[in-house]
């Protein structure tokens, strides 16, 4: 136990855009202290080398990747690695009693045969990932406040996942007719240099990516499966759109029920939602702007029915970095813990 | 006949972005000479003080609009005006013999109890509605070629109608499930100024507008329905995109034959675009980003098969402006006037 | 006093972007309690019907702006209103005893005529005007925590100041070479709808506006003048940025001792703003961009001499509707209440 | 000589931006033909593997770069290559009679010291880059047309001299005075994959760099010196805008005669650029967007007098990767051929 009996935390990968995602929220936790800064490549550097604009609020440095020290110094640890690399040292570090919160893709599926499928990575920790749990808060509250290990969501399962829950759980549409069309800003690619992510090249510009093969598709296919209560799948196209941040997700479904309007859509989604402070639904006529939940932890969801077509369309925006990867991280360890879900974490966009 | 044989050309409605467009495009075009520029709430300023980069290339003032004027200055005339006035002055127009262009809604619809459902207005021009031709080059050329009135189609129907055609016209998908995800920038939104579309509420955002409503859905579905040959609806739900000019239409349908793949799309749409200089049908793995259209008369298909869902997903992108509108005009112009169909128009982008 | 003792805060004005920010700063200030919105056009309106982002947040209304409303439910008011408007209301305020801080021109000037000649209003309010201190805390605290009326600075001026303060009042540049380059994102010209602040004609260009005649003109002066104990004329030079909200002023000045060096000029900045929480002098080397600044109430100071030249360039970032409007109004009234001055204000961005 | 007459013209360094607006530009030319695309890293593959949106349009692959090829090959090259790799390479091109236009800074500088000062690199190739002439038309129209080797202007010099020229030419300002505040579009850090250039951080952002020791610095110093008849200092600020076109110079100057007023200014800068067909000298009161100028070979230029402080101020706009970069050099190919000096370029942006 830390400082004024905060818990201390450690985060792995700290220098992406995850990482300085978790270091700016936890300054504002009232519960926890940063404790470790971890990173291969930048170790050594101090953290304010890599964002100048924090130097005179963290100053702390990068240090080398060592399970040893991590569990000397962390009760709570969380994971932004590439894929494939928090599943090596998730064992020791759960051995040795820490709580991890790994926000790669490594925890997230239920068999690892979907993820050698997708990832191409055999896995020899199959015992340890039997025992994560789907760090998505609004569908597995519960097992998450019992675990000790959260495969933390993507950021397009995210915002997918929470506009089609309702809909599966309760049977209303046929879910073999789910189109997801999603659109992210560039941050979702992370802060390595590409070219493809360069202002000059993705400014004024649109485009899909990755379509019918991106490696979101089995996990949201996954928790669909889950909550349809049979093998669904889903058509998933996601587009890089010429913003910052900020995720829509903008999905298709056929109602089975060609009688329901939207005012029984927003109702029953409001009572899906009925406990989940980080669900807004709009009102009815309002779809959701990416920049509403800018800077906050906040899932709006807008909903409409198209009753000439029969199907629901739903948009869901979420903040990609915050709701779909560092802050959802948080209101995960804010269940584990026992902690109020909304602690630490920005309620409220700054608009415009 | 103007200057130096070159057919005299007047634009009604030239203050707004479709008039400056055509303005610009008609500088370059090596057969035409601007005669005449009108609008309303404009007349008497000069062009110059409305595009004040154009001062040193444009020296034409806006004119009030006067049919008669118009008729003894122009052979053709655009009319770039809102919805409902273009079929004010169109009949006198044809009457005194001019050529006309419509970039509005008002004459590109085959029944006129559409144009009344979707915009409110009783028409009382049937007669000459009757004789206007839907301004896709790409399926109506001939039609266009022999024709004295050109209703022009919107930006999202071109862009969607291009991506959806080869599809519908050889019966390869379920035309019911098809849906066209769009995503347009802001200029289509026009030069009135609009508190949505400020850079400040606009940029680093994005939402979905008109959902299930879109007044483009009738002008789609009437071209579908030609195309399958029988009634068709779709669904169609358009985006405000982050970016000045562009859209791109992800269009998504289920295949009829579940065999095909990918590369026979491509041959497909090839074949079918063989006599089209302004469609490029993407290689094979390569989806199109609206920036490789912008500022030109292009449109790019790429085109993907999700064999495990069994849909072909195509996506189409243009500068709305360009192919979108003005652009597009100047192709049925050269068509109707027996030019090269890509006379005067820009055909590539700068990029980045 | 309002709910669990917290100060009872009316916004008039509510419904532009400093009372949106106003309502979303206020939402986390632990020591306020939002009382009352009042507008004149939007009055009857729902805050939600402006920002509907906030619907599950604020259920206040928008009121029409009475004096008699306002003093009887707020201790405090701020005032977010056109300039020319807060000098009509003001007085009765003050007289009822309310503490006001108007985001306006209307009491940023010592001298009246000054306001005259650039505003172009006569003012009858000598007297209360002349009790009015200038909101920048960081020169003007001991006066504004004295205070009961507080004429808050422009955002320009705040970059700029905070930027030239130092050197001016230790006297090392001459005055008259000072030279203001800045350039603001569009936020900075308010929600009102006008065509050059489209995205679709401000995005993806860039360009200087009001030289030499803009307002923020006298305001700096006075101030540098003030600073330096003697009348000072300095250039200054707005640009409309691509980007929705920051400042950038790059501060030109030839100094008086040319042997200055850059580490020189960063200690003393550093020694002049020791007791200014919301300034950061970068260190050595390091450039402030505007989006460290970004949903914060910092200002970050980066500092450069060029020995060739002779000069010191300062560069200054902040948020032009936080540090530079509503939240360094907010830091007033934690200056004026006796709290601690960052009380309720984010500290930090989120970054990228 | 080429197919139909045409010069045949090669590229080397044809992957970058410089590279593909000299494509793009090169398509329109009606007197070249393109014959030879060379470069190291990318050689092997197509053109159209870089750059898609061009497979339909050119089908040259890029070839290692071979003097004897190139020499065989074309009669003009130009080099778009990093500083340092001109120069191994010209001096042979040069005796084997190709014409040689030098986008990198090789070229530049009538005094090699200056380049080896700035640059850090030795230089064995003086007589030949004694030759060499510095390719800003509108200054060294006549040196141009009598040469075999052009050093293209960077694109800040570009705009920062353009502004400056008639100022110090006709004496009319105190040149030490002189600041250019530089704004410039992400594109001209260049294609390689630079985390500081991608969309996710220069989005939304603003910042200055390279503050007193740009390397543009020297090569405008030159150039002023060379109009003044003595050797001048400048003050250079370069700042990254986040959009991808386009170059702002806002330069502050001294008058020597506080009595000149805007208008005559104005008709002296007419004058002095009487004959430049690529210079548009903006009316009075109106000062330029980069947009304006984007996509086209033209620079826009504003012109203000601030009767206050005795100071002008001049905007210049152009577009980085035309006037400044690609479209400039081939204006000068242009003069070297004897052709119109406007032929094959665009005349105008579109807008917006």
């Amino acid at each position: 136990m830390g400082d004024m009996g905060r818990v201390s935390v450690g985060i792995v990968g700290a220098s992406g855009y995850g990482g300085v995602q978790l270091v700016r929220l936890l300054q504002d936790h009232p519960k926890v202290e940063l404790a470790y800064l971890g990173g291969e490549s930048s170790a050594g550097k101090t953290f304010a080398d890599l964002y100048p604009h924090l130097a005179h609020q963290v100053d702390l440095a990068i240090e080398p990747v060592e399970v040893s020290t991590i569990a000397t110094r962390c009760q709570v640890v969380f994971l932004s690695l590439p894929n494939g690399l928090a599943c090596q040292i998730t064992p020791t570090l759960i051995e040795k009693g820490l709580m991890v919160l790994d926000l790669s893709a490594d925890y997230r599926f239920f068999d690892l045969e979907t993820y050698k499928n997708w990832y191409g990575t055999e896995r020899s920790d199959r015992q340890i990932a039997a025992k994560a749990v789907y760090g998505l808060p609004e569908l597995y509250r519960d097992r998450i406040a019992d675990s000790q290990l959260i495969g933390c969501p993507g950021c397009y399962p995210t915002a997918s996942l929470l506009a089609l829950a309702p809909l599966l759980k309760q049977g209303l549409i046929v879910p073999e007719t789910a189109i997801i069309d999603a659109k992210s800003g560039t941050s979702g690619g992370g802060r390595q240099a590409k070219t493809g992510l360069l202002l000059a090249e993705a400014d004024n510009s649109l485009a899909a990516y990755g379509v019918a093969r991106h490696r979101h598709i089995p996990e949201i296919e996954q928790i669909c499966s889950d909550l349809a209560g049979h093998e669904v799948m889903v058509q998933f196209t996601p587009h890089l759109i010429p913003m910052v941040r900020g995720i829509l997700a903008t999905v298709y479904a056929t109602l089975r029920d060609p009688g329901l309007v939207r005012d029984d859509l927003i109702t029953i989604f409001k009572a899906f939602y009925r406990n989940c402070p980080w669900v807004t639904i709009c009102d009815s006529g309002v779809y959701p702007q990416t920049k509403w939940a800018c800077g906050s932890n906040l899932c709006y969801i807008g909903i409409e029915v198209d009753q000439r077509t029969g199907r629901a369309i739903v948009m869901s925006a979420i903040d990609n970095l915050i709701k779909g990867q560092a802050g959802q991280a948080i209101q995960c360890l804010n269940i584990m813990m026992g902690w109020e879900e909304t602690l630490g974490l920005p309620r409220l966009a700054f608009y415009p």
